[in-house]
């Protein structure tokens, strides 16, 4: 396999942008981009780009560009993208449902599969299609599910419990959306979505004359 | 004011993570913390938390660590959380309305106060107690309501249009849920929030052995 423990995260955290920006370009015919143009996309330098794809490999040939087509193959190769993966929704309120609902995931890849809560009026009803299961036969069912990725909607008062579940369970890959720096063990990839994040680094420049 | 263009971008973005670690130390009591501790709480050195908070003056005495309440109050005030601001959502679908109805927003001081969509059978509605807007009249509506942030929750493809009738209206800070790349002119702040792209630098690790 590709991966290598030198490859710094940022690097791989910046692969994803590569991937879905040449794949637009792809969709809208373009077949080369220089390292130039792929920078001016995604506000890094053509230096940076080289050096985040040298990590894996030559990709372009000196002066001629990236074959688009070859570069994509190949980071979707890196990335694990080749395959499907299975998603479990743990904590189905309303961002629970947005998230299942998503259309977004599947053509990526990611198929939402299974859902929990722990709210009695909630466990054996339907949510987007998915039967919603008990948060305590989490690890039963998500064997038996096969899931390798979970998304957690949960309150953040319940998000270190519902991780540490998922982590005990096997879960090796968290995404998460609830407001807190949760913790998990090495080994363990966690990211996190949180809006008010994203919003305080930006009233940093608003408050701010120009 | 305490803006500086020296201030790299990737630093302002870390100080609202310093801002809620220690919010939830102050929570818990704690008075006074060293860099290595907070360090070791945000995954990053030591070395790495001096200098970001260098650029912003003189905060902790060697040795003697940090005071957290004078800390978090120069923070809220770099990062001009010391008021309240008023958001807009543009987009009313089933993430636009769990992005209306999360609480986490108001304690942080972002107040969502108006909704726009450009389905008829929405316009008039309410989402959350929030009127739906006619999206063309948004110029209008966010002048009145005084709005300096968006947020767009609107399909990919329709995204770029609202973003560019958003910085037309005069917005300098727009969070996006869509899954493109857009594009904003210098002076606007853009950032997305991108489930897949999260998932997908996970990915990279699961698909390797350990």
């Amino acid at each position: 396999m590709t991966y290598s423990p030198d490859v710094p995260e940022v690097v791989v955290q910046r692969l994803p942008q590569y991937l879905r920006a040449l794949s637009n370009l792809q969709r809208g015919g373009q077949e080369v981009i220089s390292s130039q143009q792929l920078g001016a996309l995604l506000q890094a330098t053509p230096a940076q780009i080289r050096k985040d794809l040298s990590y894996f490999g030559r990709f372009g040939k000196q002066g001629r560009g990236y074959n688009i087509r070859h570069l994509l193959e190949r980071l979707r190769y890196i990335l694990g993208l080749e395959r499907t993966w299975n998603v479990a929704v743990v904590g189905v309120g309303r961002l629970g449902r947005a998230i299942i609902s998503y259309q977004g995931f599947q053509p990526e890849g990611f198929r939402v599969v299974c859902a929990f809560d722990s709210d009695p009026r909630l466990i054996g009803q339907l949510a987007g299609g998915l039967m919603i299961h008990d948060i305590s036969n989490i690890g039963e069912v998500l064997r038996g599910e096969q899931v390798q990725i979970a998304i957690v909607s949960v309150p953040g008062a319940e998000a270190q419990l519902v991780i540490d579940q998922l982590v005990e369970a096997g879960i090796q890959a968290i995404l998460s959306y609830a407001p807190i720096a949760a913790h998990v063990p090495e080994g363990v990839h966690l990211r996190s979505v949180d809006p008010v994040l994203e919003l305080q680094s930006m009233t940093y420049y608003l408050s701010t004359p120009d």
